[in-house]
């Protein structure tokens, strides 16, 4: 048995599913629970997604050798106080944030002594559902898992929890904090930013218009990612502040490039960069089917 | 039956779905294919989408009580040069291009007396692949077509459209040409410039980063529609640039009010955008889900 007993710290989309998947593996004893609220907790158990669960964080990481923290990111600095002063000396942490450089910084601070055996992590995998009752054990399947250890990050606590990773049927990759948060910041905040933008310019058109009876797949595909928890992009949005702004200022250049391009009658220019992303993104999608089945069509954070 | 000779001028992916659509429905005779290139022709005789095909315009419309023009928005002027002087009496004629007002221009210069039988038209629908190849009769299945009948367009002619729309499974909904090319701009033409510029953003990132496989579900719904046939894109952005230029325009001032909120830590904003696009994209789904089969997950142009 990999893991005797695993806490997930926020029963969500993530940790339940996470907790989903170790089980389809046979690869973990005991499942703690941990929430603040009695009901989704209680939800959890009824699933089978957890074995017992309890409220206080500091119960439920006691006996455990596993804590993975999977709540939304502006909780996770709570957590780290709320456990501190109870783990036992086998407990490995990991989290689950889509920004890691404040959750570092935050248990860097917290944690002190105990950061060695703090692994960050991120799941690139999500829907834009959330909450316990639509988590599924194939979640992670063949999707990435991001570790961004530090240099006192304990080897032995990365190996273990990129063999939790792995349980659950991820592809596992080590990358720099800031690294991981620049390019989160390209591949997953800057399109949610945008389509953010892009549902508000719509409904302000509607007002007076009425288009969205009118908006086919096209526009449902590019902003189903606005339909994600407002509370979990706002805490996103403000830990990866500086690398967001810098990627939608390199969205505004080509943007600009391509309105110009249109402006001036420029239809070289305009088919040159059609033809450009076409490919590109042609080649993402080749790449990607090596790895993710089609059906499993999924949202990263 | 309700046609006896349909001619498709351009069997493509919506040419082919259309004849494929009224097969099913048993709602047209023969079906006379049109386009340059025999290759794609023989190609979809063999599908069953056509029953014979022509390379002359003149001689594929000679005998037909519809024509359907369904090539590039860019070709569409030449069509109805090759087709002017070799109409017969009961023709009607329609188009499927994404764009009104040109098409209208254009039909107006150059069939002159014939105006009156052609019904401007815009399927909503389409998939990010192009070519017979990818035709499908359920492709037009609860989604619009937009006629934009003009002041001098014979009601008998709109009829007669309407109801082989209605025969292919689409909703018909009649609109004024200029409303559509702005609401079109605002649901189509602006995500699909947003998507294009995303994806040349993430290209240059790549250059140095290698970002796309951490690039999970978001990015590749957002961008999906970057796959879309340049050419035909390429025709949309210069056949309704003002319209285009004007949402970009709005969704720029969007942006930067996000930006701006994110920029100067207003969680308070942040939330009111990311709750308030969240409502408006929740709400846009329940109503779509109302009348299109949810495994129907389309791409409009």
């Amino acid at each position: 048995m990999l893991i005797h007993r695993l806490a997930i710290i926020g029963v969500g989309l993530i940790g339940g599913s996470l907790a989903r998947a170790l089980k389809r593996a046979s690869a973990c004893g005991r499942v703690i629970g941990c929430a603040r609220s009695v009901g989704g907790l209680e939800k959890a158990v009824n699933l089978g997604v957890i074995d017992e669960f309890h409220t206080e964080v500091a119960v439920a990481a006691a006996g455990a050798d596993m804590i993975v923290i999977a709540v939304p990111l502006g909780a996770t600095a709570a957590v780290f106080e709320q456990m501190r002063d109870h783990l036992n000396d086998k407990a490995v942490i990991t989290d689950v944030g889509s920004v890691k450089g404040t959750v570092v910084q935050a248990a860097r601070r917290i944690l002190g002594p105990h950061m060695f055996r703090f692994v960050p992590g991120h799941p690139v995998a999500g829907t834009e559902k959330s909450g316990v009752e639509a988590s599924f054990a194939e979640l992670f399947d063949g999707h990435r898992v991001i570790l961004t250890p530090v240099a006192d990050t304990e080897a032995r606590a990365v190996q273990q929890v990129t063999k939790m990773w792995e349980q659950a049927g991820a592809l596992v990759e080590v990358m720099e904090v800031a690294q991981h948060d620049k390019v989160l910041a390209a591949t997953s905040h800057l399109p949610h930013v945008l389509a953010y933008s892009l549902v508000q310019t719509l409904a302000r058109v509607e007002e007076s218009e009425g288009v969205f009876r009118f908006a086919a797949g096209g526009f449902a595909d590019f902003t189903r990612i606005a339909s994600s928890s407002p509370e979990m992009w706002h805490d996103i949005v403000f830990a990866n502040q500086k690398a967001i702004l810098t990627m939608v200022e390199r969205f505004n250049q080509e943007l600009a490039i391509l309105v110009q391009a249109i402006d001036a009658n420029d239809s070289h220019k305009v088919m040159e960069v059609f033809n450009q992303a076409k490919a590109v993104r042609d080649e993402f999608s080749a790449n990607r089917l090596k790895h993710i089945p089609v059906a499993n069509e999924l949202i990263s954070h």
